[in-house]
């Protein structure tokens, strides 16, 4: 495998993402370096939709320009950005356009104008970004899925075949007039497991220059499995497990990899205290997956407390705290990439952090309870948290892999996946005795 | 009567309230120099609510200080200014910020944290323009009851008290910190015709510095009367005439006035050719009501065709086009705001252009068919359209009064007197053939 690539979700330290209104390149710049400064190789930057297209046909040059000055502002400390288009929703936050809403409300995937000005919006973005080497590409929106979300209080309504077109058309767009930039979309994990949702396993898996995951316990995980519980650090790992399993079912190119494109570490589900453990262990349990290609942590910045209504677990997510100071958890990501670069730069050695998972947990700094010790199946090696005995060893499974029930290809029963479901429960608990193992469809 | 004044509400002639985003002192000055140019000498200005708060907590202040300088833009210009707070509603768009809408949905009227912020607003942008004499007041936001109309796609529920108390209770906070300040609330004319409306006829008439009136021809006149209809011109008269009823139905203090705060002529409801004619008719029927005060037409500058999704009516009715320069109904405007400065110099004669109406009618100008000819009661003479003989004369009416059906005092039956109804064709009958009369309750 190549190496695999460590940054960050940028959350704009003073602000958050309200600093776009007033942007300071003074600020922003002080933030880039910081996290420049952790030996991180990317950010993902989000601009908000109204701002940078107020009215159906009106695209500010200087919203645009904004965002070209964050992303050369990124460049300048040597950090790739990927920029995504549509905000869409961040933080339990939908920022939506006055001419898309109450009186103006109209279908944001399927109304003819509204897409094309959509379409509109990412060429003229595209068309300037395209031009910088620093910006790898595009990401059509951030969890844009969530606005046809069956549980969204003003659910857009459309078909699946609807969110495919509507999610491929785009990206053809993008990639029409930015051939070399890699593009994607995303999604949070009701992708995978909402039985309803209009966007499916199949447009993620198949669309899009990777696939990208998005692990965040409080959906489910840790429901399911309590807070603190070791483990949760193996979320975004399981994520890739399944996206994996989705290529398999659908046969898609064996080239192609998975970007864990957000994985945070939400209070109180993870102790603040086990926070930088609970990096360390997601992390490496994801990069050392063969096929992901880079990991991206949500996010940089805490969100400052002068700010109100953010669910309580988004505000202490950040690599540094809301004074800029590096968080213990930014700290341990730090670690990672320095193994990262290490090893990339060993041609004999491409880097995957997998097998370094023993020699960092034997560092001592394991909190006790935590899921630090997460060996890879293809690692030598490494400490493992046994489970409490009250928590049975995955029946029928052979070592390395975990047999699934038939999985209808449309989408249409996907929750057996989910949490809830036993496959989960099964994985987590071999994946704590014997490493993450392989899920594996049932034939036929 | 002191002199009426007479002023525009302001749209930016670049960008139109999405100027705000990226604000040009320049732009803004031009604008505002063009106005002045008119002989106009006030004007509203219309923040944006989610670029004043973006975030519940957050008030950028170069947000605050945009609206300053557009203020003092206008101070600079000789024009006073009123700043409306909450936009809210602008011309079919609805502004709301994030944290008002979709999984952050709470009412703006009841909630409390909302109410609060947006006391917090009055507070931070009323400290800042009470300093400046060029400002006279603030008005609680632009139509900002279409929130609770009945029918609103997503309309907040309140009851009449809540809505009251909202609105006493933010005029209340401006008040305290701005007593030398004239502050306002308004509305639609839902307000006095739509039953259950929990803004009401009470609310409109016994808070705020005075009376707000908002007319627009496409709410029900013009479906009743027909497109082009001379009754057209008296609708802004008639709401006064309304408002007036509304003093005397709840015994408000005689000194009460009434601010025509919008009014005005569209398109296709109002010929093109006749707008400049119907403002000459509308404002000087309004202005020759003793009550009124000041009268501000709507608005300053067409809306830029390039701009999406405005309804049609909205596009043309500047006394500007969209490349600023002066319409024919700019210039009729400025006549009567030449007409009234004349009369404000002479003590011995107050200024009302009502007298003025037979000499203006008589200059030539009047398009045939239209509805020039408004002689005020208090008018000695003045020329009168003739209405086709199909329309009858009010029967059972005194010569200058319309006596009305009993109205509860609390807005439940309000409709009585909406276009729809029989008061307001009798008026309108009456109006054109004998001049524009007084509607009087019945006793007891």
């Amino acid at each position: 495998m190549n190496a695999a690539r460590i940054g960050v979700n940028y959350t704009p330290r003073r602000g958050w993402f309200h600093a776009w209104q007033h942007l300071d390149p003074g600020e922003i710049r002080e933030d880039l370096t910081q996290i420049a400064g952790l030996g991180l190789d990317h950010v993902r930057i989000f601009p908000l939709w109204p701002l940078l297209q107020p009215n159906r046909t009106l695209i500010p040059p200087q919203s645009v320009q904004d965002v070209l000055t964050v992303a050369d502002l990124a460049g300048e400390q040597g950090l790739d950005v990927s920029v995504d288009l549509l905000q869409g929703h961040l933080s339990s936050f939908d920022f939506l356009p006055a001419w898309v809403s109450t009186w103006h409300r109209r279908n944001i995937f399927t109304d003819p104008d509204v897409v094309a000005a959509q379409h509109t919006l990412a060429r003229v973005l595209g068309t300037e970004l395209a031009q910088r080497p620093h910006v790898t590409g595009m990401t059509l929106g951030n969890e844009i899925g969530q606005f046809a979300r069956p549980d969204h209080p003003d659910r857009e309504q459309l078909s699946p075949a609807q969110a495919t077109a509507w999610t491929a058309d785009l990206l053809r767009t993008v990639e029409g007039l930015w051939p070399d930039g890699r593009h994607h979309h995303s999604f949070d994990d009701a992708v995978w497991f909402t039985d309803e949702h209009p966007f499916t396993p199949a447009s993620a898996v198949e669309l899009g220059a990777s696939t990208t995951v998005h692990s965040w316990v409080f959906t489910g995980a840790a429901q399911r499995l309590g807070a603190h519980d070791p483990g949760l650090a193996l979320f975004g790992r399981y994520l890739i497990e399944v996206a994996d399993l989705w290529h398999r079912l659908l046969d898609v190119p064996s080239a192609r990899r998975i970007w864990l494109q957000e994985i945070g570490a939400p209070t109180p589900w993870v102790r603040p205290e086990d926070a930088a453990q609970f990096a360390d262990a997601s992390l490496r349990a994801a990069l050392a997956h063969p096929r992901v290609e880079a990991a991206t942590w949500w996010c940089s910045h805490d969100v400052a407390r002068s700010l109100a209504d953010f669910p309580e677990v988004e505000y202490t997510l950040g690599l540094f705290d809301e004074a800029g100071r590096v968080k213990p958890i930014g700290e341990a990501v730090a670690r990672i990439a320095a193994e990262l670069r290490e090893g990339a730069t060993d041609p004999e050695n491409p880097a995957t952090v997998g097998p370094r998972v023993s020699s960092s947990a034997a560092s001592g700094s394991v909190p006790s309870g935590s899921g630090s010790a997460v060996s890879d199946r293809s690692a030598s090696g490494g400490s493992e948290s046994v489970r409490s005995a009250s928590r049975s060893a995955p029946s029928g499974a052979e070592p390395g892999q975990i047999r699934v029930p038939r999985i209808a290809l449309d989408g249409s029963d996907r929750s057996v996946l989910a949490p809830r479901g036993e496959v989960f429960r099964t994985w987590i608990d071999a994946a704590l005795t014997t490493g993450p193992a392989r899920l594996e469809p049932t034939p036929g």
